[in-house]
């Protein structure tokens, strides 16, 4: 009655002929019956099929958007829109065990301000690490607007590595974006402030708060921010906004626009008019054009002052330095966008309907030849719109942000006001084709659409209002990213994703074979600090240390037990667990959670990873693997015991549930004889082909190796049992040999299915 | 140059010709060249229609699924797999505010263990209340398996309202199952433990650990469990699992499973066989029947004993009163499940092939004659496996869960080892078809699978290992949720879905149309706790209230301010900030951040959410709206100023940073009365159709009213101003007017290009 190994090989042949078999139903329905029953047009059908990634498919690009207040980064597949991981950033996440594990948790710490640990960020604006400016696939930047700070994440593993705090910034929403080297990460304040830490009343708004623009330097080879290296140039207290560097000709430069240069201080509470008011008077804001490789110089010849500890600018060195001038641009802006060449950049005003084109040949013309308008507040001069424009274009009311198409002169720019994406050709200044999307537009992004070769393909609306595009789901809605095809003359709608977590602002594409992550790390790795983890454990070398006051754990993961799986420990003790795990199998990550408070792992094949806590209260504490890692995962278990301080262990020992006799041994043994002959057919399988071209199965074949290594010790020490009629671990230890031959047989059909879908060819 | 909003207006009007004009485009390429282009079957394409749901469109079903370790739920639509929401339960969660606002911080209170915040949970299985059997879309259940816990969900607003601690328990993996009339919340315990707190040695597991199973009693109308009416059952130390509520004729009785009956204690760190070998020796487990019904009345009787002030009817009272039987089962087996008329349970083991049929009947029978086979070490009477089954079918190697079909005896069997699904009949015993899936699979769900009434039509395989389906995203994979189409005789895949967060286990999915989610809150709502806030504040009656020590803000967001827009407190002071959306649009959710801590709200239209902080160090704070609301959102701010203890106030005032002229007055004024041209020709649309018979229309309609007034209002102060020759007032209120003029425009051409889109007529 109960199952033989052989019959589960056979029944998975079955499946092969049943599937072959199944083909034939599937012409039976046709696509015009589908159509007719779900009320879809050829056009639906047709955004089905350019949308659709089958089974096992990849997709094209990948999409690492900003989420918001959730403090996370997002990232999706293009074209099918499906979403592939939320890497926590600033806000701890136990799936991945952010902020739980003491490695991240370092991480987050560095993160801290004024000493406070900040359980979440504002995110708004990634960034793609660039050589020469194209995307080079190896980190991604993220900013926190609330408090200003700047994440590093490494796309080797997708994993957060560096937290950086702005030591002058208040506020902050112009981050990160890189210069085409990603020799800085440019970051922007946003809301003035003082640059100190001190409180200063907004009575001396205009003379004591300033804006500021901050360069990280990055090194790309040791993939960290070097804040030591990392310099500010000090801003007149408008409220700047988004940046972008130069390119091209334009190397060397950076731009900055503003909000607010009306310098208003709100007040409505008081009586007066509120922000909005005083903030949107002027009928243009000022575009900062900085140049960043001048700055840095300066910096290294000694002109900056130490604000915080850190190298800062001044407005007037920079000014008499001619590092600095401003230029009028359109009120309210959102976005400067650098086209690919680097001639010319693009800003967008939320509150006018023209979209304005400047010429950087011009705007450097005008600075050398120091023809100005004039200078602003606090000394900076002025170029004229007229000496800086290349063209305005009427594009629609509430222009927002513009990407770049692959075609020369073709770029797309986000209309909040009019819902809606405008293409339009920027050397001729004429307008293409206009289409609506669903509610209010903020960002939108083309595929590669701010590098120096933008791919076109795709765009993506990122909408702030999805109202009634999905099904309602309570009174907070998710936001909708739509996604356009922009490979023909007009542009084409083909999906609606709802985001179901966080509120993206402005998200970057990447060609996905730029892409290389990892599936597995070095054996013992702390993989926030990238190197080896003194604490790793070996199979056969876990370990307790106990030290007083101090019990410190060196175990290891494997399918299906955690060792150790007693942890005995006395009321008040500081206790660490570090645990390794040993798979090298991909995507066979366990967890580690036990009750009573904030214990929670997620270890990945190769990991080391580290809980740390007091146990405070005495008492019977279970803990288990989370991850549904192996047939047996629910028995991958264990206990904390917190004994009371002075308790004295009981000499009776553990109490058998279940006495087995010498038929058990003999039954089980015969099973395991059983299975072995399956396991030996599927080997068979795997090595009379050409297994070793796959990475994947040569995983595989390495962790079922490890798992028949495991069995061949069990059966020794059953055998062993065996031999001296100890029938109770006998039948235990053959039950164990059989769980590893079960893992084993487990894999080898995973790396068997793996061959025969991915045409893998006989050898002999 | 700059912007006039007729203008806005005709383009807006050009666009609805652009888009006409672009189908011609579409059926320029056609299907079959997109097909050859992306590498797609006709099955794909097939599947791609069966899967695409248009813009604008919905879903079927909406899935409730667990999110493992990550504390939340996971929503999302059938067919399109789209996910629409993250719903923050046992984990903060700073977009929804959850864990940052003081409301939802007293629900996660709720669930301290041992007095201590616990900042994640481990959900496992989510489940839907139920009247007479079936789902009536109210509440969602759903258990943590780390820190024995249940959350109550309300479906109302997808908030979580309850968290409630098991006070016996030291492990839980069987939550959340539901009676047919949501009487009660089954939760059973996982690990055994003793039921007290205290520490208790693991040489007494035998004889004090224990395991268990809570009925939580819910009240329907308040939409919260009632611990003082709810009861625990006293069960062995097994390790139960899953468990499952009769129904018809079952009905009053529950059944759930365990393993690890072998009361097995490992220890593989000091050379015992690990709990994975001792804890699957025995060919069979135990299934647990239990009369719920009776035991509710036993305990109403005073026969329940009380342990940490909760009442437990011990082994010996159930066995005593004939409410507790066990039936031996298939080894570790992970799901019991009900069939919809209620008279089979179908139960799988892990390490079997066989899926066993139970017949309720039987059962009753050999209970009633009291025909047992004997009793297990605990005096529970066990009914032997002849005299309860109905049936055994083999259906692969790793069989875990099964859920029904609406075509009668028909169900589905996830396969774990053998990664496929069987379909099967249980009257006959006979398997209908297999269908491999994509690595190994844990439960499976069909759509309202586990009710009276299953609905058939579709399968979800929750498959465990996602390893090579997917755009690789570094060593931790997302789970795939594999889509199949069970309405035909064979089984058909049509979609892979990767989980970007978490690791659902258990997932239920309901009928989208049973679904009533509010899009606005009452004004002035505590969500939480399901009541008028009584910090509610109305727009103008907004206040600080100081005493000593401590500030108390009374404040508002709209379109695009905070009331109050500064705020100065003393060092050292309490702050507390309750903030009222005045908001009454769908989707016009605003945010609410501030520098330096955790200061962060997700404000949802009606909503009044509270910060509460200590304003600990002197400095310049500012904050801002974190939700992308209007077009000048990003003005949308405000400071907070901790002034140094003593601090005295400069009476210099706020010194302006731009003066304005009578012309700017004069400039601003004709901007606004061509506005009002723009306002008066969308307003004549819309009152000239059935917009009344849209309540989407019919909000926005309200918040642009509301809007116009506050414009009145502005005005007149503007006019004021100008009467005094104040132009600077004139000239800032005369934009703050246009500021509210713009937002009507903005709500009105929403409210235009919806009733444009939903077939509105004219009505004169």
């Amino acid at each position: 009655m109960f199952k033989s190994a052989k019959r589960a090989l056979s029944l998975a042949a079955g499946v092969a002929i049943g599937l072959s078999a199944a083909s034939s139903a599937w012409s039976a329905s046709s696509l015009e019956q589908v159509m007719k029953e779900r009320g879809l047009t050829q056009k639906d059908v047709l955004a089905a099929a350019k949308t659709y990634v089958p089974t096992g498919g990849r997709d094209e690009y990948l999409v690492f958007s900003s989420g918001g207040q959730s403090g996370q980064v997002i990232v999706y597949g293009i074209p099918s829109m499906r979403i592939l991981k939320y890497i926590a950033v600033f806000t701890p996440e136990p799936w991945q065990g952010y902020g739980f594990d003491e490695e991240s948790k370092a991480v987050l710490a560095q993160g801290r301000i004024n000493g406070k640990d900040i359980k979440f960020g504002d995110t708004h604006h990634p960034a793609l690490s660039e050589t020469k400016g194209d995307y080079n696939g190896k980190y991604l930047f993220i900013n926190d607007k609330n408090n200003p700070r700047i994440a590093v994440i490494d796309l080797h593993d997708f994993e957060t590595k560096q937290i950086v705090v702005n030591p002058i910034m208040k506020s902050e929403h112009g981050g990160a974006f890189v210069t085409p080297n990603t020799e800085y990460i440019i970051e922007a304040s946003q809301y003035a402030g003082p640059l100190t830490d001190e409180f200063v009343p907004l009575e001396d708004f205009n003379d004591k708060y300033r804006g500021a623009v901050t360069y990280w330097k990055f090194d790309m080879k040791e993939g960290r921010i070097k804040p030591e290296q990392s310099f500010s140039i000090e801003l007149p207290p408008y409220s700047q906004d988004l940046s972008d560097a130069g390119k091209g000709p334009s190397y060397g430069w950076s731009f900055t626009n503003s909000f607010c240069s009306e310098r208003y201080v709100g007040g409505i509470e008081r009586g007066r008019p509120p922000f909005e008011a005083g903030c949107s008077s002027k009928d243009t804001d000022f575009l900062h054009v900085i140049n960043w490789k001048k700055a840095a110089e300066l910096v290294k010849a000694g002109k900056a002052k130490t604000i915080n500890g850190h190298k800062v600018l001044s407005i007037k060195t920079a000014v008499d330095n001619g590092i600095l001038y401003l230029v009028p641009e359109p009120k309210s802006p959102h976005g400067v966008d650098v086209s690919p060449d680097g001639k010319f950049m693009i800003v967008s005003g939320k509150l006018d309907s023209h979209t304005w084109v400047y010429s950087f040949d011009k705007i450097m013309k005008a600075a050398k030849a120091k023809k100005f308008e004039g200078k602003d507040p606090y000394g900076i001069p002025i170029i004229a719109m007229k000496d800086a424009l290349h063209t305005q274009v009427n594009v629609g009311l509430g222009p927002l942000h513009t990407q770049y198409d692959s075609k020369k002169c073709i770029v797309y720019t986000s209309i909040y006001v009019d819902s809606m994406v405008t293409k339009w050709n920027y050397c001729t200044g004429k307008v293409l084709d206009q289409m609506p999307i669903h509610y209010n537009i903020g960002h939108l992004m083309a595929m590669e659409g701010d590098t120096v070769s933008p791919d076109g393909k795709y765009l993506v609306a990122l909408n702030k209002l999805a109202i009634d595009r999905f099904n309602p789901v309570g009174p907070l809605h998710p936001q909708n990213h739509q996604l356009i095809d922009i490979s023909g003359d007009k542009m084409q709608l083909l999906y609606d994703m709802p985001l179901p977590l966080g509120e993206p602002h402005y998200a970057v594409a990447i060609k996905a074979d730029k892409l290389k992550p990892a599936i597995r790390y070095r054996s013992g790795w702390n993989s926030r600090e990238d190197k080896r983890s003194p604490y790793k454990a070996r199979a056969g070398r876990e370990k307790i240390v106990r030290s007083p006051g101090k019990v410190e754990v060196f175990g290891t993961l494997i399918r299906s037990h955690i060792n150790p799986e007693i942890l005995e420990v006395t009321e008040g003790d500081e206790v660490i667990i570090h645990l390794t795990n040993l798979e090298r199998a991909q995507d066979e990550t366990h967890g580690f959670a036990m009750r009573g408070g904030n214990v929670n792992l997620s270890v990945e094949p190769g990991k080391t990873a580290t809980a740390r806590f007091i146990a405070d209260k005495a008492g019977v504490y279970p803990y288990y693997c989370t991850e549904f890692c192996s047939a047996l995962h629910l028995e991958m278990q264990g206990y904390m015991l917190v004994q009371p301080k002075g308790y004295k262990a009981k000499a009776s020992g553990m109490k058998e549930g279940v006495k087995y006799t010498e038929a058990d041994y003999k039954k089980q043994v015969k099973t395991n004889l059983d299975t072995q002959a399956v396991i030996d057919s599927v080997v068979a399988f795997i090595t009379s082909h050409n297994y070793k071209d796959f990475p994947t199965v040569v995983a595989l074949v390495e962790d079922a190796t490890d798992q028949l290594g495991f069995a061949a010790e069990a059966k020794k020490k059953s055998e062993a049992a065996a031999a001296r009629k100890d029938w109770q671990n006998a039948m235990l230890w053959a039950n164990q040999w059989w769980q590893y031959q079960v893992k084993t047989a487990d894999m080898g059909l995973r790396a068997k299915t793996y061959l025969e879908q991915n045409g893998a060819k006989k050898i002999k």
